[in-house]
């Protein structure tokens, strides 16, 4: 990707570079439809109310008006893009909910928009793919085992590296510092969470110098998040360090579900890391992260968590479980590491040659007999010399060209396999190419 | 379609409704894959300046601004939501010239914004399906009859009543207008544009009030508009007129063109329709639009045509004609008057119940194999009463219940059709649902 985005941080692609993202976008929803993930898509604008109702990111919105606003007709409420899909879910369950069957599985792919600086796997316009499932009042803590699996499923299938989703759970980390003292736990699980970037003696000072931690607390903290297993180990290494809080042992149980779980039915995809922390405030159990090996700077490519009580209604609180993986970021990094192609640049698979300008009817008939049996094609707009009309289908990766000869009032087909040159006659009411060429396929290019 | 939207002008679908909202962009993005024609995406904002540069729509756009602004650091490029696909495409492609092969065939489906008053078939956030060949330089003359059947085969796709494409010529109707004397064509056409709205003699008096037509301009002008043919017999009916202009003559000859091949090919779909003349000032041939026949009221569903320039970089000008379906419009109506329905309201073909809480992860397992077959499926969450885990089924719509009973160590496995009460043993590693039963199907209801 030579090309930079005419404006930074909304990003566009060339045809075959957005062939590959459909293939990453259609191997997501098909996943998320095999299991038993239903459709949904919201508005991209949300009241501003709403949007700043979680929390300090009112600097990342952007506010949409119209350019010639009527303001004589009252006050009306500010809209706002939305910059997750989380928040819009929320509002839309609350809404629906006498619509809706739950526990209520929904799959969104939607584009989002934030505000934010752009760099490299940060834009400012993104497409986001999210699983979630929400109870109406309670949910059974197997779906945090089971949107983990979700995710791994859908990771699997994409053209990019060794992944490894790191989980974590809110209860073990608050438990902990409650245990030993520190009562400002989301002010730790701030300070945690910026070890990967600063290093754990930064934190530890952070933790001294804001929170107000003694050494012992602050190395008891640092201990707690370097625990890193891909077994239910971390359990041991955690009673090690001899800490008792009931919240303690509420996350410890329930992320030894979790670990225990997943890392049977997709070894070596999940690590229990004690260090995730999650910067948003509503998670409230289970949390997940997810690196692409040796690409960890690029930052999380799928994350989520349990939340007990994103949306309510005043009278019934709606509990969820969710991940949300930025396919933006992903296409982002498979296009400029070119881990996949598309086999060609457009969906043809046939292109019609002209013989003259009278056969054009003739090659439309052709054309619709193909199209009708699932073959794309396209028909030749001039009869220009077959050279150039073959040179014309070979810059687009088309594999074959058709040619009509008419001899006494009677058509000759024939197609050729412009690759290796080999031509034969053909039906057009019958032929059918290789399997492999009939569709534009993405592979992973090796690494 | 009991609810309404929350927020006016803005749509929301339940899941079972955007199963038939997908099902109609699977169906387009399919037939523009057959036809040839490559996927694109554009960024949703363009600044304010690009997007009015094509004349008096800026009360319409959605100006986009940071809530937290940091204006200090210089005046920036103000941005805004693109209302149409036309204007972004035009700007892509000449951004991307080096990159692209022309004739360049794309089809963009994306969501656009426009802030009018929202009524039934006017949202202020909608998708719009687009279809565009440009060239570079020039633009053979068959892509105006190739274009229009690209939309007859993707409309004729859709569960939607019978529809009728009326084409007309720019060049016809402004040839004919210098013929009798009318200079300010460009006025007259939008005075035209209003016969169906308040009728013809209305329209004659607009003529004379404000083009100061004689009675003789306006009656000419009026009578060329009431030609509506369904073959090329409109050729006579316009010299019977009696008006000579060469514009004219061109005009003729590619509307006859364009009908004769259309008609021929897709027979009782198109009309010559000499009255459309297309609100947007840059078409300068060929003109589209489309009705549902029975539903006039709501307006065109897929409108367009030929442009000699939109698109330029000063050096350089790329000609194109094109189409577009207004997607929530045609959804919307296909909902309220209850065209077509979703064959259930979660992808799911098989439901897995659960005997007793340690069978979940043979579950998982069951589920694991079916999946890996292409077959959507849920495992239960809790190991409720059979009964209330059937019930959870039903309600969704999901046709197959699967049980697992463990006899000495051996698993049982039972699989049951909800609907008729048939339950038969399975095998996870080659049971199959019946073909009609894998996917959500969504089919056109009876009128």
């Amino acid at each position: 990707m030579a090309r930079k985005a005419s404006l930074s941080g909304f990003p566009e692609h060339l045809p075959q570079e957005r062939l590959v993202e459909n293939f990453v976008l259609d191997t997501l929803r098909e996943t998320f439809e095999l299991h038993g993930f239903s459709p949904i898509e919201t508005r991209s604008v949300e009241t501003i109310d709403q949007l700043l109702r979680k929390g300090d990111i009112d600097k990342e919105v952007y506010a949409i008006s119209r350019l010639q606003e009527d303001d004589s007709r009252g006050k009306k409420e500010k809209l706002a893009l939305h910059f997750d899909l989380t928040v819009p879910f929320a509002r839309y369950v609350v809404e629906n909910a006498g619509y809706l069957n739950f526990p209520f599985m929904r799959y969104q792919i939607q584009k989002v928009w934030r505000g934010e600086r752009p760099q490299e796997g940060r834009a400012r316009e993104f497409t986001q793919a999210d699983v979630d499932v929400v109870g109406d009042g309670e949910l059974p803590f197997r779906y945090d085992v089971e949107l983990a699996l979700v995710m791994v499923d859908a990771l699997s299938k994409l053209p990019i590296p060794a992944f490894k989703l790191r989980i974590n759970n809110r209860k073990l980390s608050e438990g902990f510092y409650k245990g030993i003292g520190l009562e400002d736990t989301a002010g730790v699980l701030r300070s945690i969470d910026k070890i990967d970037k600063i290093g754990p003696d930064a934190v530890a000072q952070l933790l001294k110098d804001e929170l107000g931690a003694n050494d012992e607390q602050a190395e008891a903290a640092i201990k707690l998040a370097q625990i890193k297993t891909d077994d239910t180990s971390f359990v041991e290494q955690v009673r090690a360090l001899g800490v008792e809080h009931e919240l303690l042992e509420e996350g410890i149980a329930e992320l030894e579900e979790v670990i225990a779980e997943t890392s049977k039915r997709a070894p070596g995809r999940v690590l229990a890391d004690l260090s995730i922390a999650r910067g948003l405030d509503y998670y409230t159990g289970t949390v997940y992260e997810t690196v692409l090996v040796g690409h960890e700077q690029l930052g999380s490519i799928c994350s989520g968590g349990r939340y007990e009580s994103l949306a309510s209604n005043g009278k019934k609180t709606y509990p969820g479980v969710g991940l949300s993986i930025g396919v933006t970021r992903v296409v982002a990094r498979i296009l400029s590491q070119n881990f996949a192609q598309a086999s060609r640049s457009v969906p043809s698979a046939v292109f019609i040659a002209l013989t003259n300008d009278e056969m054009w009817s003739s090659a439309q008939d052709v054309a619709d007999n193909l199209r009708s049996r699932g073959i794309a094609c396209e028909v030749s707009a001039n009869a220009a010399k077959f050279g150039k009309q073959i040179k014309y289908a070979e810059k687009r990766g088309i594999p074959f060209v058709w040619f009509l000869n008419e001899k006494d009032g009677v058509i000759d087909h024939q197609v050729k396999d412009i690759r290796c040159g080999e031509q034969v006659e053909a039906d057009p009411t019958s032929w059918n190419p290789p399997a492999e060429d009939l569709k534009v396929s993405v592979t992973a290019v090796g690494e």
